[in-house]
C-alpha cells in the first residue's frame, strides 16, 4: 500500500492495530507531542518484539510528522474513539491501553489482539508519559449548551437594605432623597455634549439643587442655611453617585467659595452674601492655586497692598507664575471670587489673607482690570469651567478683607488673633478641611459606582470553563476574584474611616481647633483618592472591552475623578505632612516628658515596649488566629509604630551629623511616606472595627466581619515585602496568610453582587447597560 | 503695667527680658509649642530663682496661650532677632541661649544679664526639646528669589545621538524618515474635532501612509510591497509617537486584515486583494471578536456552511452572542471583512477558518443581509471607527475561503495539512504574532512619551525647598525619583526584550513555527502593556494639575492605550497562557526523559539543582555584588524557575487527589499569574544585558548598565515579599538592595532628561507645552 493510499484511508482495520488507535489520537491531539516525540514514539512501537506486520503498515505510516493524516481520519477516530468510550461504563477510570484493547475486540477484553500489541499497550502509555485517564475523559464528554440563569443570584446572606441603612448612618433619610432626586428625570444624562453645552447642563443641575436649598445646607438658618454640614457632606457624596463635574461644582460654590466666606469672614460679609451664595444668585470662585504655586500655596505671590488714602487694597498678579490656575466657576460662571493673596500694609507683610472681588458684572462681562482665560479642555470633569486669572491693580474696598483671622483698621493698622503668619494661614487652611474630607468620600462612591458595574459584569459574563462544560461566569476565577473583592472589602473599610473621620468632624464647633481631624482627612484623602484610582483602573479592566466602551461609563469615572489624587492636597505632599505631623507628636510626646522633668527618652524603651505587644512572631497559623481582628489589629498598628519610630532614628542621625534638615529629609522621604500610607490603614482597620461593632444585625455583622479579614489580611499580604524584612512575619505565616485570603474571596464571592447592591447606586446614575442591578 | 497695655507693647526693653526673647519667638513660631507648653514654659521660667521682677513683668504675660502677642509684636521680634542673628558671624552653630546673652547686650556677653536669668538659659532651652541651632540657622536664612537656569541641564554624560541610534537599531533611518514625516504639517494635531470628523482626519492620514507606499511594507514585492515585515513593525511603533487612533487603524488595515489576507490565504487571494489593500483601495476589517466570544475565539460561533450546489459559503450569525464586535473599520470605512466563522461542510465541522465576505459596496451602502451598527463613544481611539456585524446567511463564493491551512473542494471536501481543527485554529493564530508584538511596542512608545513629558516637566517645575532657600526642581525629591526613575529603566529594559523578540520573529521563516515566539511575545505583550498603562497613570499624577490639562497629551495618551492591557489577548488571560506553556514545556522535559529510557524526574533533583544556582543565600550586600549582572539575573531566574517547579508540584498534587483539572487550575491561578509575570522580567533582563552588550560606545553603556542595574533592583525590591517569604533573601540584603535603587536614582537623575531626549519624540507628535524639547 502506497503512503498516499495509507493517508487517504480513515482507520485501521485489523485488532491489533485499533488496539493502538489511541495512541494515533494522542499523537496528533491538540499540543500533545512534539514532532520529534512522534516519531519516537513511532519508533518505539517498531522495536517491539514480534510486531504484528498490520501494525507496521496500518498505523506506523500515520506517525510520521512530515506527513500528517487527513482532517478526515483524524476526525473519524475521534468520533470511533468517542462513540467507544461513551458506551463504556461512566465511573471507571480507564486508561488508553484499556481503551484500546476494549475497541480492538467486541468483548472489549482485547481478546483479538496479539499477545506482543497487549504486552506494549502500557509500557507505551507510560512512555508518552500523557495523563492517559484524563484524555479518555476528555473524549468522553460533550460540552453542553451553557444552562441558562445559573449566575450567583441565590438569596443574599444578609439583609441589603439593612446594610445600606448601616453605611447610610443617621443621614439615611437625606440620602434617600438624594436618591430619588437624581433619579428624576431632570438628572438623566444627556447624549453627548460639547463641552460649553455640558457646562450649562452642570449649571442647570447646580440650580435644580440650590433651588431644593440643598445649596445652603451648611451655612447657619439666618441667612436661608440648614446649618448642618452633616447634611452638605452626605449631599456632595451622594451627587457622587451621579455626574462627577456636578459635585465639583457643587462643591467650588458652596464648599470652598461659600465655605471660606463664611469660615473666613465675619458678620459683615455673611449678611451681605451667603444668602445669595446659597441659593445660586451669587456664583463664585476660590481662587488661592497660583500656575507657580499649586501645593506650595503659602507661597503664592499674588498681592493685595492696602492704601489707606482709599480705604482700598489693590489687587495684583506680579507675574506670569502668580497667575490664579485651575480657578472652577471662572471661565464662564463665576460672578465673585475668593481671591487669596499677601496682605501688605503699612510696609510690612503679614502672609495669605482672602479677599472678596468681583470679577464679573451679573449679566456676564469682565470686570475692568481682570484677566480671564479658559482652561480648556481635561481628562475629565469637563462640565466644570476652570478658568486663570489676572489682577491688574484692582482695587476692592477694605471691608472685602475676610477678616477673621486678621483685620486691617481705616489707617492701615493690622491686628489678628494669631501672631506669626504662618500659623495663621495654616488655621485658615484648617476650614477648609471639609472639602478634603467630603472630595475622598465622593471618590470613594465613585470607586463604589466601578464596583457595582465590574461586580455584576463579573457574576454575568462568561468566559472559558473545564473541558467540555459550559462556559463559567468570569467571578468564578481566582484571578477575577482577586481583582475585585480584596478591593470591595478595602472600599467598606475606608467608608467606615470616613464617616467615623465625618462625624468627629461635624461634631466640632469651628473653634475647637481641627489639628487633629485635619491630619486625619489629609492621610485619609490620600488613602481614600489611591484606592479609587487603582480601583476604577481594575474595574475597567475587569470588565475588558466592555470597561472601555463609553456607554458603560467606567471610563468617564475615571478620567473624572482621575485628578481627585491632585486637588484638595495633592497626595504625596500630604502623606508627607501627615509624616512630619507624626514625627512632632512623637517628639513631643518625649519633650513633654522633658519639659516636665520626668524620665528621658531612650529609643531602646521604646523598642521594648512594640515588642511586648508585637503579636506577629507568634507562629500561629490556623484561620481562627488570623482573623481575629486583634491579631490583624496589631499587625497594623505595630508596622506604624515601628515605621514611626525608625524614621525618627534615621532623621536624628542625619541630623546629628549636621546634615542639612532638607537634605536629611529627602533622604528619608520614601520612609516618611510609607509611614504615612501604614498610618492612614491603620486608622482605617481601626475605625472598621469600631464601626462594625455598631451593627446590630447578626448576618450584617458577619458579612462585614468577612470583609474586615478580608480587608486587613490583603493589606498584610501585599506589604509581606515588610512584615517579613521586619522579621516580624515568617514564611509559613506569610503563605498561610495568603491561603486565608484566597479562602476569604471564596467565601465572599456570593455575597459579592448583594454587596454592591447594598451601596444602592440608582440605576438611573449608574446608568451602565453591563452593570445596572436587578434588585432594585 | 496692665495687660492690655502689655498686649500693645511690642518688645521688651531690660537685658533680662532681652535674654529670653528667642524664648518668647520659640513660644509662638509655627507649630513649635502647643498652648500646653507654652504654660509650662512661662512656668518654669517664673520658678526661675531670684527671677527679676522686670522679667515677670515684660516677659510672662506673652506666655499666656488665652491671649498671644500681636502680629505686630510678633514681627517686631522676628525682625530684631534675624537683623541680630544676621550680623554675627555666619559659621557658628549658637543656641538660643547664646543669641539671647548676645542681643541682651552690646558687647555679645550677655553682662548685662542677672546671673539668675544666665544660669537658667541653657536649662529653659534644653527643657522645651526644640533645635535651638536650627531655629537659629531658620532666623538667618532669607529666602533669595529662585535663580534661574539651574535645572539641571549639564551637558550629557554621553552621547544622546548614539543612544538614539542604539534605541532604533537597524531601522534606524526608516524611523528617522517617520520622525519627519510626523513633523510634517499634515500630521498637525487639529483643534478638538467631533467623533466623525476625526474618524475622517485619521482616514486622510491612513491615505497619506499608503500614498508613501507605507502600508503594504510587510507584502511581497510582487503585490506592490516591500517585503519587510520588519520595516512594517518598525512603523507601527513611529506611529504611536503620534497619533493612536492612527496606529491601531494604521494596524488593522495593513496588519490584521491584510495580514491575515496574505498570512491565511493563497495566491489567488495575494493576487486579487493584497496591491488594493496596500494602498488603501480595498479598506477593510478582521472580524475574528464576538461578544460572547472576545478571549475564548476558538468558540466562537458565526458559522460558514458550505453548499456545493452554488459552490458558496453561507456565512450566518445565530444568536445575539455571536455578533460580531469591536471590529475596527467596521462603522465607516471598511468594504471588505476577513470573517472568521466555524466551517461546515458534508455535515462535519471542521473549526474555526476565514472568509473574505463584503461589507460594503465601493460607494459606500452596507451591502444586503449584512447589518453594521457603530461601537460608539470610548474611552479613546475614537479615531477608528469600530462597530459591530450581523450575518443574515451572507453567501460568498468558495474562493473566499482563506484557505492556507484548510481547504474545500467543489464538492464539499474537506482537507488540510493539519489533522485537528484546534491545532489548526491555534497555527492560524500564531500567525497574528506579528500585531502582538506592534501592539506591545506600540503601547512602550506612548510610555516613552509620558515619561518624556513627566521627566522634562520634573526638572523645569519647582516646588517647596529648604527652609529659606530658592524651591527646588521636583526630580530632586526621592518621593519623585522613585515615580518615574525606576519606571524609565524598565522602559529602557522591556524596549531591549521587544527589540530582541522582533528581530528573532522577522528572521523567522513563516513555515518554522512560531510557538516560542508567541509565547514570547503572549508574555511580553502582558508585562509591557501593564508597564504602560501603569507609567502613564504615575506621569499623568507626576505632573500634578498641568498633567490632568488635556493640552499636555498625557490624559489623551492613557485614554488611548488603556484597552492595550485588553485587545490583541487580555493580558490575564496571555498570562496564564503563557503559564501554561511553561508547564508543559516542563511536564515535557520529563516526559522526553521517560521517553528514552532515563532516569525519571524526582522534584527533589530541581530542588537541589535550584539551591545550587541560587545566589541569593549569600550575605553579600555591597554595591559591586549588588549591581552585577551575574546577581541580577540569578534572582530572576531563580525566582522563575522555582515558581515553575512549585506550580507544578501544586497542581499535581491536587490531580493525584483526583480534582477536577479546572478546579486545579482556578485554584493556583494567582500563582500562575506570577509564574508567568517572573518569566516576563526575566526575559526582559536577559535580553537588556544581551542587547547593552552591542554597545560600543562606552559612556552610553555605562549608562544603560546603571538603568539594568535599576530596573533589575527595582523588580527584585517591588518583589522582596516572594524573595523573603522563599527564605532566599535575607532583611539586611533587602535593605541593601532598597538603598541600592535610592542611590541609582540619584546617579540616574542627572542623566534623565538626556534620556527621555535619546527617545526622539518630536515635538511636533509630543505636543505637549509643558514637555517639549530643548536640545532638537
Amino acid at each position: 500500500m502506497s503512503e498516499a493510499d495509507v493517508s487517504r484511508r480513515t482507520l485501521p482495520e485489523s485488532p491489533d492495530a485499533l488496539a493502538l488507535l489511541p495512541m494515533l489520537y494522542v499523537a496528533w491531539a491538540d499540543g500533545v507531542l512534539t514532532p520529534a516525540e512522534i516519531s519516537l514514539l513511532r519508533d518505539r512501537i517498531e522495536s517491539i518484539h514480534d510486531l504484528p506486520s498490520v501494525v507496521r503498515e496500518e498505523v506506523c505510516p500515520y506517525l510520521d510528522p512530515s506527513n500528517p493524516p487527513s482532517p478526515e481520519a483524524y476526525d473519524r477516530w475521534v468520533q470511533v474513539l468517542r462513540e467507544h468510550v461513551e458506551a463504556l461504563p461512566q465511573d471507571r477510570r480507564m486508561t488508553l491501553a484499556e481503551v484500546g484493547l476494549s475497541i480492538a475486540s467486541a468483548g472489549g477484553d482485547g481478546a483479538a489482539v496479539s499477545s506482543s500489541v497487549r504486552a506494549a499497550l502500557t509500557d507505551l502509555e507510560g512512555a508518552v508519559g500523557v495523563d492517559g485517564p484524563g484524555m479518555v475523559r476528555e473524549l468522553r464528554e460533550q460540552r453542553p449548551e451553557p444552562a441558562t440563569g445559573d449566575r450567583v443570584t441565590r438569596p443574599a446572606r444578609f439583609d441589603i437594605e439593612k446594610l445600606t441603612r448601616h453605611l447610610d448612618g443617621d443621614r439615611h433619610d437625606h440620602i434617600d432623597h438624594m436618591r430619588t432626586l437624581l433619579s428624576d428625570p431632570a438628572f438623566a444624562y444627556p447624549p453627548k455634549l460639547t463641552t460649553p453645552e455640558y457646562r450649562e447642563q452642570v449649571m442647570e443641575w447646580l440650580t435644580i439643587l440650590a433651588d431644593q436649598g440643598l445649596g445652603a445646607l451648611s451655612y447657619p438658618e439666618e441667612y436661608g442655611g440648614g446649618g448642618d454640614m452633616g447634611d452638605f457632606i452626605a449631599t456632595f457624596e451622594a451627587l457622587a453617585m451621579h455626574d462627577q463635574s456636578l459635585v465639583v461644582k457643587y462643591g467650588v460654590q458652596f464648599g470652598l467659595f461659600g465655605g471660606s466666606v463664611y469660615r473666613l469672614g465675619t458678620q459683615k460679609h455673611h449678611e451681605r452674601y451667603l444668602d445669595g451664595i446659597g441659593s445660586l444668585e451669587i456664583p463664585g470662585c476660590f481662587a488661592m492655586s497660583e500656575l507657580g504655586h499649586g501645593s506650595n500655596v503659602r507661597d503664592i505671590q499674588t498681592t493685595a497692598t492696602y492704601d489707606p488714602e482709599t480705604e482700598t487694597f489693590i489687587i495684583s498678579t506680579p507675574s506670569e507664575a502668580a497667575r490664579k490656575e485651575w480657578i472652577g466657576n471662572a471661565a464662564v460662571h463665576g460672578e465673585l471670587a475668593v481671591v487669596f493673596a499677601q496682605l501688605k500694609t503699612q510696609g510690612m507683610h503679614h502672609g495669605v489673607h482672602a479677599f472678596i472681588v468681583p470679577i464679573r458684572t451679573p449679566s456676564g462681562e469682565v470686570m475692568p482690570d481682570v484677566r480671564i482665560e479658559d482652561c480648556g479642555e481635561k481628562m475629565g470633569l469637563n462640565g466644570v469651567d476652570n478658568g486663570r486669572l489676572w489682577f491688574d491693580d484692582v482695587r476692592v474696598p477694605r471691608e472685602n478683607l475676610l477678616d477673621r483671622f486678621g483685620t486691617v483698621a481705616a489707617d492701615g493698622t493690622y491686628d489678628s488673633p494669631i501672631p506669626s503668619s504662618g500659623k495663621r494661614f495654616f488655621t485658615m487652611l484648617g476650614t477648609l478641611v471639609g472639602g478634603r474630607i467630603s472630595v475622598a468620600r465622593a471618590g470613594l462612591m465613585a470607586a463604589k459606582s466601578g464596583l457595582t458595574i465590574a461586580v455584576r459584569y463579573g457574576n454575568r459574563r462568561r468566559q472559558f470553563g473545564p473541558k467540555d462544560q459550559p462556559e463559567v461566569p468570569l467571578l468564578t476565577y481566582r484571578t477575577h476574584q482577586r481583582r475585585l473583592l480584596p478591593r470591595l472589602a478595602k472600599t467598606y473599610a475606608i467608608d467606615a474611616a470616613l464617616q467615623n473621620l465625618t462625624e468627629t468632624y461635624i461634631s466640632r464647633s469651628i473653634d475647637e481647633g481641627l489639628e487633629d481631624v485635619e491630619a486625619s482627612a489629609n492621610a485619609l484623602k490620600a488613602y481614600a483618592t489611591r484606592h479609587t484610582t487603582d480601583t476604577l483602573q481594575e474595574a475597567r479592566e475587569a470588565c475588558g472591552g466592555q470597561g472601555y466602551l463609553h456607554e458603560n461609563r467606567i471610563s468617564t469615572l475615571m478620567a473624572d475623578t482621575d485628578v481627585f489624587t491632585t486637588f484638595e492636597g495633592d497626595n504625596t505632599v500630604l502623606l508627607l505632612q501627615v509624616a512630619k505631623g507624626l514625627l512632632s507628636d512623637f517628639q513631643r510626646e518625649f519633650r513633654d516628658l522633658n519639659i516636665l522633668g520626668m524620665v528621658r527618652f531612650v529609643a531602646k524603651d521604646v523598642l521594648e515596649r512594640l515588642s511586648e505587644t508585637n503579636p506577629l512572631t507568634s507562629s500561629q497559623t490556623d484561620p481562627e488566629h488570623l482573623r481575629s481582628r486583634d491579631f490583624q489589629m496589631n499587625a497594623l498598628d505595630y508596622r506604624a509604630d515601628r515605621l514611626l519610630q525608625t524614621a525618627a532614628q534615621r532623621l536624628r542621625a542625619r541630623l546629628n551629623d549636621d546634615i542639612d534638615p532638607f537634605d536629611a529629609f529627602i533622604d528619608v522621604q520614601d520612609h516618611l511616606k510609607t509611614l504615612a500610607e501604614a498610618h492612614a490603614e491603620r486608622v482605617t482597620l481601626e475605625a472598621f472595627i469600631q464601626e462594625n461593632d455598631t451593627v446590630e444585625d447578626e448576618s450584617v455583622r458577619a458579612v462585614l466581619d468577612r470583609l474586615r479579614s478580608l480587608f486587613a489580611l490583603h493589606a498584610i499580604e501585599t506589604d509581606r515585602g515588610w512584615f517579613l524584612e521586619a522579621g516580624v512575619l515568617g514564611s509559613a505565616k506569610s503563605k498561610a496568610i495568603r491561603t486565608e485570603v484566597n479562602r476569604l474571596c471564596e467565601e465572599v464571592r456570593p455575597d459579592a453582587e448583594a454587596l454592591v447592591d447594598a451601596f444602592a447606586i440608582p440605576d438611573a446614575s449608574l446608568a451602565a447597560p453591563i452593570g445596572t442591578g436587578d434588585r432594585h
